[in-house]
């Protein structure tokens, strides 16, 4: 997929677009000719050029004819989301499942722009690589596909999955790994391992809308404390919350909370992990983002900092090799004989064939060079869709800056219905996700999430451009 | 695998077995010479010399040097095991989990002799085929493998799964299937989507334990009504359930349910629908064995009757085609709705590739050929296993004789506790499900399922008859 030569011309890309967001180029400025600027960054002509040719595929320059290339784009990014202070209710029941299904509904049809639903583009995904290791371990090993996995998972699976925690520095006892149906499982066995209908469980706002919908089926309330773009969650709300409300579990993300890509820094939740051990108080955390961070480094987990088995880390593939191969793992801490209850009686087993091609693809050592690269490409799609939105939006406009995940959080000037937005989007084949249904709470109703997984495309263009043009018109 | 030469000598094999139960041949008897058999029957004397080797295989009869075939075996199978008449009590918690957990445990152990859980021996699973349909499907699409499922599941399995229910004469939307995790899912969801924590669900005793695990998992209380070995469910015990308790729902198995392979008439499901329409009451019915009907016709299912969409019909291709695939379906009548709402929450959908196989299987029209292989080799080993057991076991051992499905459920004589030979069979590699494990009450605790998946063999013998000795030693 990637060569050293596409990292070298990206190298040269970022330098151009940092030049446009500095204020170095403005809009209609002439670009430097191909040859200074490979004399000045030490790179051949033909990397320049590449480099070119890709900003003018993505809109940013633009080349007039025997003259050279010239900035098109505007300068600016969006100014940053603002964090929401967020007043603390009560517990409430969730209710948000109408509006959810009606959402998730238009994630069949298809839509010719998804912004919706967040998944690599299967441009992204190692297609050919899994595939065909999916297709030499089923015929390699038949008995072990076709007969019952244990409960817990593929032996071979689990011992990579514990491998490579304890690699990331997250300290886990070789047969703790539970494989599960995607994170989406885990975080529901978790749940149903903690909880009890009638419970209330802490959330952040906004949050994940799946989560809204499993506490709804499961008759849990939710108290949610702020996440706040820039910091995450804060260990003094929570401390506030605990002191307040008798919470039975919380679920938090605090590496590229879906949808606000907050980060919680690792102090605090060194500290939002003590808390919550001093009063015996189980955590169910949501890694599924952790590996897409722009960061040098993998941020940390709150299992990092658990010393009573109270943490369960949920996480998964999903968003990395393959949606469709429904694998996800569970640390479950503490609570690994309850959650193989749940399992046994939610589906005996995950399905064998994907649990080992995963496995194998691990095995090969195949993960960390596919994330570098998956990383590189989301950054690169974010930065080009942030470009985009500048000058497609109604003034007013906010967007978030991730440093990882593969969502961007829009805060729309005004009183702009998201929902409204989205239905209009759709009947325009565009599919977005308003806020209303990231929090039971109704202060979101004038944001939007857009997943950032699909490669730039004219299409792409197109869709952004009508989808700002809707907004505009809806001021 | 099985060819026109193998049925006809188990055609020969068949005739000597049934002579020997009609007593036409006793113990010690001297069989017909393969010459006579071979004119009278019309077939080759190879065929009947074959069926006299595959026989003495099974330890049936004895070959005498220069003289010919003995009956070395016992005249009589067992008797039937008895109808449990059953005193209906009040609704009640379940709390079987500890001691399933216990007996499952030593699934893991891969006991030498497994009789405990039910799959086919992997010699009887379509391990090349279904392996070499994967791997082809795989790489054929490998975007369809590794992107996202709908949460129905794969159209093209939903399809197959569809026509092929409507050519079994099973009403059935064209988009009515949910593709789910094996059979398991399919129950935990339509439960899920019918009921509520505290709810009473009646079910028939004895029952599969994973329905115990489930209802005690979801907080729910069970009534039970007697299941006949000899004639199933009957409508008058529901009805009489039905007009003192307050039921939220049925699960019922009426196809050689689970331990007693009882089989309720057609009859009386069409009675039992009508009883249960006439109050809304939804009914979970448990078809996951009736693929494997030794009768000529596949008995009919409650949802074969249902006019008001009440029945949520489960089944899988677990115990035909795949254990480890996990892949099952659920024809959700009414509660689609409701139960994709559920699928969302536990997992967003089922595994792609091995949904995209069996669909493939299906399409390529190779199940039915399958199931018929499979049928007479399950029966063939059920019947060479009650030929042993009336061997091997203590004198007043009864023993269902089951038209279909893959157990066999014995009741040993006396005070026998199952749970005790349970843990005594284990410590010499013996897996056998004690009759406890079946029902929330106490009634069958001298019962023992046997799983007949493994095919007959040395090793199979040997612990059948080690697995005789401890029962005798325990009167």
């Amino acid at each position: 997929m990637q060569t050293d030569e596409t990292y070298r011309y990206r190298t040269v890309e970022k330098h151009i677009r940092a030049m446009i967001e500095n204020r170095a180029l403005g809009l209609g400025d002439k670009l430097p000719s191909l040859r200074k600027l490979a004399t000045n960054l030490g790179v051949s002509i033909s990397t320049v050029n590449q480099a070119y040719v890709e900003l003018e595929r993505k809109g940013v320059i633009e080349a007039r004819p025997r003259s050279g290339f010239y900035v098109r784009q505007h300068a600016l990014r969006l100014p940053r989301t603002e964090a929401t202070a967020t007043p603390m209710d009560g517990p409430r029941p969730v209710t948000r499942i109408g509006l959810i299904q009606t959402v998730l509904e238009s994630v069949g049809r298809a839509d010719a722009v998804e912004l919706g639903v967040i998944a690599p583009g299967t441009e992204l995904l190692p297609l050919k690589e899994l595939s065909r290791i999916t297709a030499s371990v089923v015929r390699d090993h038949p008995e072990r596909a076709l007969g019952y996995a244990p409960i817990p998972g593929d032996p071979e699976l689990i011992r990579q999955i514990a491998f490579r925690s304890m690699e990331l520095g997250i300290p886990t006892d070789p047969g703790e790994p539970v494989i599960t149906a995607g994170c989406m499982e885990a975080l529901n066995l978790s749940l149903r391992s903690v909880c009890r209908r009638g419970d209330t469980v802490l959330i952040q706002t906004p949050t994940y809308y799946c989560f809204l919908q499993l506490l709804e089926t499961l008759g849990l309330r939710a108290i949610e404390i702020a996440s706040d773009p820039e910091g995450g969650v804060s260990p003094a709300d929570l401390d506030h919350a605990l002191r307040t409300f008798d919470i039975a579990a919380c679920i938090l993300a605090p590496n590229f909370n879906n949808p606000d890509s907050s980060l919680t820094p690792d102090e605090a939740k060194r500290e939002i992990v003590r808390m919550l051990a001093a009063r015996d108080i189980p955590l169910v955390e949501d890694d599924v983002s952790t590996d897409l961070h722009f960061t040098p480094k993998r941020p940390d987990t709150f299992k990092q900092f658990d010393e009573k088995g109270l943490v369960l880390l949920c996480s998964s593939f999903s968003k990395t090799i393959s949606p469709g191969y429904r694998v996800g793992w569970l640390l479950p801490g503490r609570f690994r004989q309850k959650v193989l209850e749940m399992k046994a009686v939610t589906n005996v087993s995950s399905s064998a064939p994907a649990q080992m091609a995963i496995g194998e693809y691990l095995r090969q050592g195949r993960l960390e060079r596919h994330l570098k690269r998956l990383r590189t490409a989301l950054e690169e799609q974010m930065d080009t869709m942030q470009f985009h939105l500048e000058r497609f939006f109604p003034a007013g406009t906010r967007v978030t800056h991730p440093e990882g995940g593969a969502v961007l959080w829009l805060e729309l000037p005004g009183r702009v219905d998201a929902v409204e937005l989205f239905f209009q989007a759709r009947s325009h084949g565009i599919g977005i996700a308003p806020g209303a249904i990231f929090s039971t709470q109704d202060k979101f109703s004038n944001y939007v999430r857009l997943s950032c997984g699909m490669p730039w495309s004219e299409r792409l263009h197109d869709g952004l451009r009508t989808l700002g043009e809707l907004a505009k018109a809806m001021i």
